[in-house]
């Protein structure tokens, strides 16, 4: 027996040399980009590993402290298209995550287990501040493009889940923005109102030049 | 004469290679998808031929004694991009279409020529059942990814149009999903508390193994 | 000093006597539903705890042996508009997470600690399976709109973390959708081809009329 | 038995006191549109009968010979954020729909019963022309916001279906637009270069002023 | 010191032997165009000058006494997926831009310097007409797909900016569409209700044929 | 005449009582905003110089010596739904335009007149630093999200058109963001390694508490 509801995907198949995705879309990461990802991956290749994303787990702690690791398009090609990405984040205690913003993603953090010590916040662009210190559990909103920062506020790590609106969400660092390239200092200065002594500072830090 | 209206067209052509699309992008089934379709055919092998799909007749009825033929962007490339599909369908006398849901498409039904006789409806996430015996040119509407089904419970033949809010829309039908492939009965057994005989007796009908 | 960047700020306030929305739109959960989401709270009457959801804990298990608690637009208006929401999920030692679909998102699984006991899968349109056991840490996406299930196949209890594309995700759970409402047992075999027992026995057992 | 499932739509429903829709977003004619259409009316106030068009007839034939009945979200509010609408066509013998455009919307055209008559055609945007005279069940399209027309070549009626990318659809006729309004003629006569004489005539044919 | 922040961008690189596209989607114009534009060019051969259009200035006036300069993604690729485009627009003292529409484009007039001399406007579905006449700095928007013209009604030549809701707007100019082709005369006449002769006359004074 | 086109208006107004819009959604600024804009005006209600922004002229110089005049949905409500909307920037001599990102938009600068004398510049996510001098005419692309900046390096004043693909565009001023607000000093050290010394200074500047 071969229902009809076969035709379908049958017609497609045969009428179309590449097979035609159905359902999903998983990325051809060897593929040239769009502004809306990655072209898909030949169904007959795709396997129920593509669907599933396994070395999600805290990686070795940076220079501030914390780790982060992303599960994102370029890594977990299912993400293709969905529009949103994930990333653990664990702050030794102490740490801090540095003032920065997503370009183009709204971020919502899901704070992890323990005691309130998460403290974090954003500041709206009529500058408006709101922090809070997440207590095990805590989901938190980001609006979309607004520099915010972390803190572990407590005893002993803290971790939690990022979940971004962009299966590709980029992050600006302010100071690496500032003081991490080859933005000629006065300019640095002229801009931000600091003072050349700390511009200097801060670039000697973040190896910048210029 | 050559107004500087042209200058556009010529423009495009004479920068790109491809000679840019305008107005309309019919697929060059050959290209890779993407999550919003396929490329667009060059417009200087585009024909208006392209525009028309010319074999909308009703196919051969099948076991479950109806006919459904599509018009889906791969075999009618001219939808491409615009976001809809069409197929008809038509039920010998009695003939039913099994439970059944389009994963990412509304359809909309128009009933064709005859006396009141095509019973249709969709069961909503809620659980509530919205069901109509529809008239000749009745419009129905059936929201995305929702269960619906349709009989034949006139004389004669019913026939219909079918328009999908996709160019490629997909069809899970109920029993081929869950009979009709290798998914462990004791799986089917403990997600849809079907008594085992009963998982047997469909897996056997729908040709499924495990 | 007031800088003129406040200007565009100050410009909205006073010309739209509603104080614009900038930057975000937390829902007014009284006003009118459009298809992309509830009106935008005041500006002024907005405050940090709106963009904080914190109940985010495991529910009291039901029937089937495990507990459901989202997070979505209606009990955390800040998703408003963003078209993404949460989901906690713990299930009992051998508890089943019956056959169900989200008509318009597609779901993503973050299995939580323990050893390997969450076993998962989806059927695609055209009937292929694709199921997976989770380890501690698996992101495991299941596309739109498609039939999947959950069953605890570990020791212990089995818990999770689903994030949904789309604010406010429906829920078809197949035998509520079949057995649950008043839909016609005679069209429930029809367009099933379940045994009129089989019917007859879970219309009882989810409650079902007709 | 009151499955958890269940919970999710009880929890809108108790947390929003219009109970929130959730599946489908009925149009309530009576709520400002906004530019992604109408709000949704509320669930408890929706029946099967919003999701059917049953006045899906041919009109009368107008001065020009054809009758024109669309089915739109204006009188069919299941319609709301679909993106597409419908209507009837009925070209008397030797019929002719004038050149028009819709500014917002790709038109199909599914041509009805009888021998090949109904002859069609669009101009691109770069002066191209394509046309052609479909037979019966033949679908063509017409790219959005293309100038185009039909004409009744044969003998008897020719009928269709049109299909429109838009759930309210807007038609601009050419002679209406240039001829039927207060446009003032010398203005029509310079951005039209048609003659004094022809543009009086047909501002007179078609009731225009100025 | 390598900030973990690199790692995002590193990983990312790293995976993807294209090296991935973060922020930006220059157009490489040699990709095949899709419906939503063209592949994006790899970063590592992305200059600051990608970012710039350094053409930006009046051309030569066509027969009409006015020059069209557009600055689109074929000619300025940073406009790739940005779903906007520009272009200059100068009028000799006099002249006329004919009655024409952008079929999937709304476009914006930024009036230029001098005395009030620019008459514009534009005819709605419905066929009402808006004209103004603008004076320096006044903008002007005219709604996607509908009829509009432009004529320099004042002393001096005439200029202003176009802002198109497209990166590559489409220009169907209602003379070229109707005489500056192959379109049959006879179908002309009988779509538009003009005369033979009038017809004959501007077929030959726009170079068509039929 | 009344031909049969007018029907399809006629038959919206008499069925929604709101007359609907067609064509076109200018704003009403009193109606609740949604995450896509604000409701449209009633069409009788509009008149041509809801289409007109008769105010773009460039306004006083602010503390930083440069004057900057918006117009967006707020002040000029046609552009609602566009999602676009424009402002004017005029430099003095030497002013800057200090460093700051617009959260949801990109940035097209059209540089004015005059001999070469404006530089901006922006950061990528991945820290590059692209900037440039740009002479009259040029348009000069700022991705979504990215710091940027702007300085008038010649002589007499700099004016510009800046285009935002966002008709209620926010702007995020670096300084005012960390200085212009209750934001906490030791946060803002914490997060941005800057001195204490210098964010006093700074606080004290803009006018900040904390």
């Amino acid at each position: 027996m071969t229902p009809i509801f076969f035709l379908l995907a049958f017609l497609i198949s045969t009428i179309n040399s590449h097979v035609a995705a159905i359902d999903f879309c998983v990325a051809d990461l060897k593929g040239a980009q769009t502004s809306v990802g990655y072209p898909c991956k030949l169904p007959k290749d795709v396997t129920v590993n593509d669907f599933v994303f396994s070395n999600f787990t805290n990686g070795a702690p940076n220079q501030f402290n914390f780790s982060f690791t992303p599960a994102i398009v370029d890594n977990f090609p299912a993400l293709n298209g969905l529009g949103f990405s994930f990333a653990k984040v664990e702050l030794e205690e102490g740490a801090t995550v540095p003032m920065h913003a997503h370009p183009d993603a709204t971020e919502v953090v899901i704070a992890g287990s323990g005691p309130a010590k998460y403290t974090t916040g954003f500041i709206t662009s009529d500058n408006v501040v709101y922090t809070k210190t997440l207590s095990e559990g805590d989901i938190f909103v980001i609006p979309k493009g607004l520099l915010h920062f972390g803190i572990n506020t407590g005893k002993g790590k803290a971790s939690g889940l990022a979940v971004f609106s962009s299966e590709k969400p980029s992050i600006q660092v302010l100071d690496l923005a500032l003081f991490g390239n080859k933005l000629d200092s006065s300019i640095v200065e002229k801009t931000t109102f600091l003072d050349a002594a700390q511009v200097k500072k801060l670039k000697a830090l973040f190896k910048g030049s210029g």
